[in-house]
């Protein structure tokens, strides 16, 4: 039974160190030393080699090693592969680190305190309460619950937006295209959380900033592809919106000449919000293919026709 | 019965409009609008008046409206005079909010990620497990304790230091000045939350720096004259630290020139971690005047001698 690894390197030596120790039995393979490809029943991988079900032709099974599958191609995939995104508690550990980090920066004005130590000023701003703070998040799956799980224990104001009804414990719980206005326009901090698909492609625009109220920020840790990035720098040059807080771009690296890196209002990391950890990924797949091989449904199975 | 206010007179107003909402039968007066001070019994302040014993002959209790009560000089306090620090939910929420936003400041990089942005740089850097990052809290006061309560939710490597024996759920305890070079030595983020007395004043200096482990970083939410402010620029200048982030200073304001203002590795705030909510302070306010009244104990009444 063999196994490729086809993403970052690095991490990939660590996965090899893993699946030697843990599951000395898989044949695992770290590309670009594939060996024979007709052997590979399993790939992990951020993005699959061309062409796979040329050159992959005995593929049963994907692995994103991503929380997401959109950066896949998957109409070269043949329908009888399954793909499968991560879902492992450093995804979770990280995303939740970094939003919380970014709800507290902008609710205790620490964009405006750096502009106060740049200025060598001295001055309180007044303090509001974490309750009279209307935090909203864009998606509520797996990532979206635990971040509001996490924000409700600093009392701040909490809602969140899906296309499917859910429920969440003290959370105000929006859903469907019709109840989108209603969730922004109660939203002094908007959180982006939501896969990347055909229906959110493009859905941060101008028409959907002009439904927050004024004064509102928003922070990306979804996809670039769905922001709109000339409407989200002519929202903040404007004034309507505050801050906005990205860990995404398009494209990704962002080239050093747009906008985004000098704006004032603007703070940017890397992708680095979440990552897949080596430790806890390596169990979650090796579970995974255990299920597989018992018939059972393996956990982060993807609908193909919904795209997550 | 007469309550004499005396300190930011933006506050002053909010505390007089509660008191006439809550407590009409208590003679409210705002600071310089004393009338007759002899009328006085209690005082909520930032500072006494001058020559207190002499000012408010009848005096019975201050009422400190911060979290403590170094900034009064009690030598001129007569010894029946009780003195009553303020403890009430809105500074430890603001505390929890500031010291959890600083902590995953300095655990996520975002020192690292904002000098990448000025640069256009974008690189992610290599992440590491909360679980193992060891914070450490000086003081474990109510507020020392909230904090470690919280930061261990992020699943980090949790201590705290107190001077007498304390348990805490999930935080391992160090006790008394034998202990200290143990626990100093396990800490990766160092955070004073330590009352200022004779003991602690210029506690935080070199020898101290020294025995944390290379690499590590410091937040100071206590007060500034616990720390030697040029002994932090040294071990921040030979590398030995990393990052600072102070929100108390000595003098405060800070003057223009001090070189806090424009370090690289300090990120300076203007003593606005934490402060004293009129809504929930006049409540705490109210019910030590009840408790006062009958004879009971109040509740953060000062012991003079240990000064905290």
């Amino acid at each position: 039974m063999t196994l490729l690894y086809k993403a970052d390197p690095e991490r990939g030596k660590q996965w090899a160190q893993l699946f030697a120790h843990k599951a000395p039995e898989i044949d695992f393979r770290l590309w670009p030393d594939t060996g024979d490809l007709a052997a590979v029943r399993y790939l992990a991988a951020w993005q699959p080699p061309e062409d796979p079900a040329r050159t992959l032709p005995n593929l049963e099974v994907i692995f994103s090693v991503g929380a997401g599958i959109d950066q896949f191609d998957l109409s070269g995939v043949p329908e009888h592969v399954a793909v499968v995104r991560m879902i492992e508690p450093g995804i979770v550990e990280g995303m939740v680190e970094y939003v919380t980090q970014a709800v507290l920066t902008i609710h205790r004005d620490l964009f405006e305190y750096a502009g106060q130590q740049r200025q060598r000023v001295w001055r309180a701003l007044p303090v509001r309460a974490a309750a009279s703070r209307r935090v909203g998040v864009l998606g509520l799956g797996m990532l979206g619950g635990a971040v509001l799980e996490r924000l409700h224990l600093f009392g701040f104001a909490c809602a969140g937006w899906s296309r499917s009804p859910r429920t969440l414990p003290g959370v105000e719980c929006y859903a469907g295209a019709q109840a989108l206005d209603a969730f922004l326009a109660r939203t002094d901090i908007l959180i982006c959380l939501l896969p990347l698909t055909e229906a959110t492609r493009g859905l941060l625009d101008a028409a959907l900033f002009a439904k927050l109220p004024p004064g509102a920020s928003f922070i990306n840790v979804g996809r670039g592809p769905q922001l709109d990035q000339q409407a989200l720098i002519d929202a903040l040059d404007s004034g309507h919106l505050r801050h906005a807080i990205l860990d995404v771009a398009d494209p990704e690296p962002l080239p050093p000449e747009h906008a985004f890196w000098t704006h004032p209002c603007v703070r940017l990391t890397p992708h680095i919000a979440s990552a897949t950890r080596p430790e806890t990924a390596v169990d979650v797949v090796l579970d995974n293919i255990r299920r597989h091989r018992a018939g059972m449904p393996m956990l982060g199975l993807i609908d193909r026709t919904r795209g997550y």
